[in-house]
């Protein structure tokens, strides 16, 4: 049954072989890899000009340069990556690249900034999208957290299915949202040309004075949009070959569709003359403008919503890969590189999805204070890739080296003022939190590669002397006498030539009628009855093969637990589990085999 | 530091031999047997009021009749019980005379009826003095659930640490409250002979016609006194030799207290012209018409809460008890009939905790509802243990034995018609839950009981053939080759001379390396590589195993799981716990027997 749905839900096994029919074209790696990416144009704009409408609508003129500028840092970012994807064909996110080049240490800072970014964007997506959707039908509202986590189990459904099929489920709403974006932006320009600008709104009042603080923190929001452009990256393997040219179109693409239309909207919105307000988006205003309240808003309406709860795809493709590859390295539990049936990393996606469903249920829904970690981990990252990209080129020092690591360190230098600008003006909203979390997951990740490598050690042949059994003592715990206890008895003789026999005493009656019984099966087993005046049955038989062990033959001894296996699973209620427990304490005793001999009833 | 913790709450093991030091005398049995009993003195009085004053003033007349009628009613039950103690000195409850007398059926309702009994009283007594607690100080009333638990939970570590410290526990409120009755009712009377009686109050109208069922109804209502008589007769062997005599005597005294403070309340009310009111139970306006708002009136109401919450002692004595003797026959769970450390029958005490807490939690602490369903289980265990005592007389044709069958058939009589005018009267309000509840419990009992009888035919010796194990094939799973593994296939090798590994090939590098090490460990041993084009490990093993079932020599078969254990517990999560799957799987095959053997690791 368990079985049959997990079928229903997530698909039929895939074999190994099939996995390079699994992997995508360009059309549907650019919906998968996009989704995050391009769900920033819906609110980047309106992050600049929430800052400067603070300096009033002077203020509010400086939005085309820094749209500007977020569009070459966009073009930075891409050009990077392209090169990251050539000099990295089998995958070369933050994490590798800082690692190659940088050190272990700048690799795991890497890794943790993204692990936690990639959570941090199921979260805040997910929460973001389901704000729209109980902003827009408000009976929705008290199930917004029940809603948020049937939105990542729906999402982690997809992913489980493999990414092949997570392509085709998000293609249309992701083509949806593009589409919609550029019929505004052809609409808002061609209404324009032909209608002129609409006139000046009422001047809005200076809160703060206008400086180049106010510029760069404007900036700095704006470089949300920039969040998710390294998921290409990471994800070079899951193309069809040949991988890094397809990876790096696809990329080239994103960037492109991503730079003119996040542009495009700045642009729009100022020739506009938007002011941004709490009530309502950029996005929304803008259409209302250009379409008026008709079905054209309504479209652009509902693919923003939709593009927002969809980037939590690109997390679903991120983060088991990221994963993977740092339990490949042996910083994350081995079983992150597990291939699941559909050829999947499902541990990863389990995981993502579980973590992130426990912010959304802790938060409630509303995860706005969680924003400000996850830009500092996104440029973190960034930073840390480029630098390694700009080593990278100099010690390779090939053909024309020196132009390829200045567009690295241009992107380096810009990113890592970006991860100043943000940590320096959020610094009190939560950015402190980075400081504790970073170190934490670092130190984790260190104590399991320690683990990991001390088991190599451990478990290695060399010198090693396997143990001695010789003529090993088996003891057969025996409650009465019955089927049970006969086949394990004749069990334990088969094994062994050195069996006993224990019984604890809890009954006169009983171990008298044991021990009368006993000569007529197993005459040659001495038996063995322990006292236990507190009624205790672990206490004596734990008591008796401690003393065993000072005077065995050979280093393993073995402890033989007759159990009988009921036919209904709620006979087991009828039976004391003192077998179980036993076998529990056993555990923990070095040169102790435990085996319980099963008697299977019939009814 | 479990244990620890376990030896501070609970008190350290006592030996068996120490079990006749810990029966109760005299002095402590009627402090720890009639709490629940006592404290029915607090409501029974209000109950029987309550019914009447629905026919207004001169209806309210009648109450010292019905007071005098169940005052014989506690002596007829009392002197039942009396009979029943000495004729089942061993204790016997209903359970045990119905069944002996009438039959196994008429025992299992009984059994069922006071199991169910015990549950409900824990639950009611709780929620009525935690309601008592709440009414005075409002401020916990949000805590109430809260309390509620911690006081069950309280009296079952009391209960836990063993019959004599729970007598002494509870020795103190018990003759606490029955001194502060004693003087309130001197006092009462004393008052009315110096003073007369205090006016007559407003009269109180008509609501329901004044007839012979409305007084079968306060009669009914009045029955609530004797829930809890029945408690010295279940527990005869916690009194000191010789058990039947101290029994006997602390049951007259108990039905002494219970029979004249009940008929003295009833008086008093009835003298001091007391009307029944939702806002002031009948306890507390009589204490103040007699002592005014003074101390003696506190002691008196605290006295009356402390006793309601104490009356579930009784049940926690009766509870254990009565499921150890069921457990004996058969029909309920062995582990109930198994007597823990400190000489108490710990799993029923443990049960009985953990089923009233969660009807609490369930009911949020207010458990009104439940009330007639228990009167109707205290009155049917009685009709069924008098009954049964009937027939033993009759069976017995002992001296006099018209006389005690007499005394028994008249308390069968009075309380069967208890029964009948409770379900009538209470139809509706619950009683109905009896008819589905009784019969789901009496069917459980029998299923156990049919699988215990069938597990004795099934594990009997009689034609008994031990199984064949011949030359037993042992299969070793490996993954590669490490310490673990080797340490695995050495212990192989040592039980059986047909040792096979296997290993499941998950990566065609690792396997090439595992067959080219191969034959410097293990050169006989002939390694099997199993195919697994979907990547599991569990479906090749269980494949393949199920394939040697068909040739394999002898019944059983092994399969030797190598497994190292971690030095520290988080561990654990780093490695795959496939043996633990394995080994699952194999549970539910026959003839297969798996076996871990560990390696312990060092860090």
């Amino acid at each position: 049954m368990p079985s049959a749905l997990k079928r229903l839900l997530v698909g039929t096994p895939l074999s190994t072989a099939q996995a390079k029919h699994e992997r995508l074209n360009k059309v549907f790696a650019l919906a998968i890899f996009s989704s995050d990416c391009m769900s920033s144009v819906a609110y980047a704009t309106e992050e600049i000009l929430l800052v400067l409408v603070l300096g009033g609508t002077f203020a509010l003129q400086y939005s085309p340069p820094i749209g500007i500028a977020i569009g070459v840092l966009v073009a930075i970012v891409a050009s990077s990556y392209w090169q990251t994807i050539h000099a990295y064909p089998s995958g070369g996110g933050a994490y590798i690249v800082a690692k190659d080049n940088l050190g272990t240490m700048p690799g795991l800072v890497a890794g943790a900034a993204l692990l936690v970014d990639y959570v941090l964007t199921v979260s805040v997506s997910t929460a973001s999208g389901v704000a729209a959707i109980t902003s827009a039908f408000p009976a929705l509202f008290p199930y917004r957290v029940l809603i948020c986590v049937s939105c990542v189990l729906a999402v982690m459904l997809a992913n489980l299915r493999g990414l092949r099929e997570t392509g085709r489920t998000f293609a249309v709403p992701t083509y949806g949202f593009i589409l919609s974006l550029a019929i505004l932006i052809g609409g808002g320009f061609y209404h324009l040309a032909t209608h002129g600008a609409p006139p000046y709104p009422e001047a809005v009042p200076v809160q703060e004075a206008f400086g180049l603080f106010m510029v760069l923190r404007a900036f700095s929001g704006g470089c949300a949009a920039l969040t998710g452009i390294e998921a290409v990256a990471n994800g070079v393997q899951a193309f069809k070959p040949p991988e890094a040219r397809n990876a790096s179109v696809t990329l080239a693409w994103m960037a492109f569709i991503l730079g003119s239309s996040f542009m495009a909207v700045t642009f729009l919105a100022h020739f506009y003359h938007i002011v941004p307000s709490p009530e309502e988006t950029v996005i929304s205003m803008l259409a209302r403008e250009v379409f008026g309240r008709g079905l054209m808003y309504y479209a652009v309406q509902v693919f923003t919503a939709v593009i927002l709860l969809l980037a939590v795809t690109t997390s679903f493709a991120g983060f088991p890969m990221l994963a993977s590859l740092m339990a490949k390295d042996g910083f994350l539990p081995r079983q992150f590189s597990n291939l699941g049936d559909r050829l999947v990393f499902s541990n990863g996606i389990l995981i993502l999805a579980a973590v992130s469903s426990a912010l959304l249920i802790v938060f409630g829904g509303s995860t706005h204070a969680l924003i400000p970690l996850y830009a500092i981990g996104v440029f973190t990252a960034f930073t840390l890739s480029q630098t390694g990209m700009v080593k990278h080129w100099w010690r390779e020092h090939g053909p024309r080296w020196q132009t390829h690591a200045l567009i690295n360190a241009v992107g380096a230098v810009a990113t890592l003022l970006v991860v100043l600008v943000i940590s320096v003006t959020k610094f009190t909203h939560g950015a402190w939190i980075v400081i504790i979390v970073t170190p934490l997951m670092i130190m984790g990740f260190i104590a399991i590669h320690r683990h990991y490598g001390s088991l190599r050690g451990q478990l290695s042949l060399r010198g090693f002397v396997p143990p001695k059994i010789g003529r090993h003592p088996v003891v057969v715990l025996v409650s009465g006498l019955h089927r049970g206890v006969v086949t394990a008895l004749t069990y334990a003789r088969a094994i062994s030539p050195n069996v006993t026999a224990i019984s604890v005493d809890l009954d006169p009656t009983t171990t008298a009628r044991l021990q009368q019984q006993w000569p007529e099966w197993a005459p040659d087993v001495p038996l063995v009855i322990l006292d236990s005046p507190y009624r205790s049955v672990m206490q004596p038989v734990l008591h008796y093969i401690d003393q065993m062990e000072k005077q065995r033959d050979g280093d393993y001894m073995t402890i033989i637990l007759p159990e009988f296996l009921p036919a209904k699973w709620w006979h087991h209620l009828l039976h004391n589990q003192t077998a179980l427990l036993i076998k529990g304490a056993l555990l923990f005793r070095r040169g102790k085999v435990a085996i319980s001999i099963p008697y299977h009833l019939d009814q």
